[in-house]
């Protein structure tokens, strides 16, 4: 193991991770180190030089293992690869990528551009990047430069842990006694400093004693809903139950659901929401069986520079996702699979959205400028 | 091989032979004989005694392998795990295992009763059953009644292929020129003794110069979309792409699709379609969009019995087919899975259903007495 004494970590030592000691053990006994309250994303600073180290979400939940990033490529391959994924987490990588190179004594400009195109879609990505690299400008570069870019990455982790905390804070008010949530994808502390987005309200109706049921999408291709919210909602101990994307129709018609709570990857000045395919579709049935939809995600998630949905790029993933299952085709050789990770609810499906400021209800621009995004 | 000679074949020698020739040629290579032209299931009459022999679908399409069931348990089971499937088939299913236990001098009520209750939402397999039963009574049951029964099944499976190319000629009028269909699930060759149900109205498309692209759904969880649907697509030449489910919706935003053509497993009396779960989601989605969702059926898969939605039972198949892909878990262990295998869309969201003796638009308990159902 490679400089785990040494190594800063993102976690937030303090009264929740009493709260959450069986949980924390467990990533604790993963990360090899103490204190330490998430390992999603780590910062090493051994006798091998700097480092990212990242759990690989993409073996989850049949190993925990970690990727360690020593250079700009290999954390741009582990981000496409969606070693590493969730918008607030993405941020984090941003901005620790940025003070890698600064610290590597790297083309730190150069490296802020990689990270920040490595995806196309979540915002977050950029934003992190930029940040730490206009704290290494402040700071002129050098040694200065990385302890800046470094401290900036720690200060947008604290700021996430916060803001996920205050998201928790304010949502709750909008889940009902006796709960039944339906969730897509994955936003709970895989992705964020803290608790996570949606995760995080789901959490504190859960300690709250309102939920009643946690329903997961498994969110096809790639299952983020199946692999990853189930094992957080396993290890949180949440009545939680499995099932098809495609099955969440009937289950609305069912009447067992009282929210749709997603997360977001950018949302547009206008308040469209992109997010993990299927996000749209949720909120197009949420609407026809009168059933709230609610995003939640910090303010960092909002981007200015795009004043509506079309303005949005979608990621197009690789046919292989669709078209093969655990390495097994699926699909005949050679069958074309049409696969955006993302896609757009224009803000009239969005009930409300969920920031660390406060709510937006309902979601427009007049409310999201109210936020200060 | 058993009793290939002496095979009836569920298949029709005529026109449509030569018309798909490298197809049929594939079949015909699978069934080991000659003239037929389906191999999804097919009568063994030889040397070890009658048996139905299936394709099994589960396997497809990686493998290409038939199951042979000599007695009611065997094909029960068979059922059951979906080697054999889709509406019209399981028709065909149930009337070949009555002919089956007669012919072995089984009992044949107990018979029609196993098959007939073996998966509850497909009204055709005891609608098939029941005729073969009503064929064996009649000819007052032995070897008369084993003969009637066998002659009455092959009746249904010309009668089911001819019902193929009348839905197929009826419902090639609502595709338009350069059509772009999505369809979610299977309905072609492999659950027909023709065409199919909506999988024959897309290949009059194609033949007819109309269709300009396919859109499969994969149809979570057993992928009947991109396993069968798509290897069907291929073989038939047909422009086609697949897609994860829950990636309709954003399909159906960005204006490439036309029409949605599916099929149905149950159609109550009102109207209310059951059929392959993700279905519902799709009619919500497609209204939404203001395109036209069409369901094509034969007029047996109406259940008159069966007033309205609601008092269709809904299978639920087991937690695994969700929580587990190609045999690897994906979900931690023990995670509960919400798993039903269809669910029902009310007829206010059907624009048309196709069947053999016509088209009925809009589907109310009125237009549905017109075709004599």
């Amino acid at each position: 193991m490679v400089g785990l004494e040494g190594s800063l970590g993102l976690g937030f030592r303090g009264p929740w991770i009493e709260e959450y000691g069986p949980w924390v053990a467990g990533r604790v006994h993963l990360a090899h180190t103490r204190g330490v309250s998430i390992a999603s994303l780590r910062w090493l600073d051994g006798p091998a030089g700097p480092a990212v180290e990242l759990l690989d979400q993409t073996r989850l939940p049949a190993a925990e293992v970690t990727v360690t990033c020593a250079d700009i490529p290999a954390l741009v391959d582990a981000i496409g690869r969606l070693v590493v994924r969730g918008a607030p987490l993405l941020g984090l990588a941003g901005a620790y990528g940025v003070a890698l190179a600064a610290c590597r004594g790297g083309d730190v400009p150069a490296a802020a551009r990689a990270l920040g195109g490595a995806r196309p879609t979540a915002v977050n990505l950029a934003w992190g990047a930029g940040l730490a690299l206009a704290a290494w400008e402040q700071a002129g570069g050098g040694a200065d430069g990385a302890a800046a870019a470094l401290a900036e990455a720690g200060r947008i982790a604290a700021e996430d842990a916060a803001a996920s905390a205050a998201m928790a804070g304010h949502g709750l008010s909008l889940v009902p006694p006796g709960g039944r949530v339906l969730t897509h994808c994955n936003t709970g502390a895989l992705v964020s400093a803290g608790e996570g987005t949606a995760f995080a309200v789901i959490l504190a109706a859960h300690r709250a004693g309102r939920l009643a049921m946690l329903w997961v999408d498994e969110t096809r291709p790639l299952l983020q809903g199946a692999r990853l919210t189930a094992w957080e909602a396993r290890r949180a101990g949440l009545p939680h139950t499995v099932l098809a994307d495609s099955a969440a129709a009937a289950l609305l018609a069912s009447g067992q659901v009282d929210i749709v709570l997603t997360g977001a990857d950018r949302i547009a000045a206008d308040g469209s929401v992109a997010n993990k395919v299927g996000t749209y579709g949720l909120a197009v049935l949420a609407r026809h069986h009168q059933v709230p939809f609610v995003v939640v995600a910090p303010t960092s998630t909002i981007d200015p520079a795009t004043p509506a949905g079309p303005g949005i790029p979608v990621e197009q993933r690789p046919a292989a996702e669709v078209t093969a299952l655990a390495g097994q085709p699926v699909a005949p050789d050679g069958t074309r699979a049409w696969n955006p990770a993302f896609d757009v609810t224009p803000p009239g499906l969005v009930t409300a959205l969920v920031t660390e400021r406060g709510i937006a209800q309902p979601v427009t621009t007049g409310t999201l400028r109210v936020l200060g995004a």
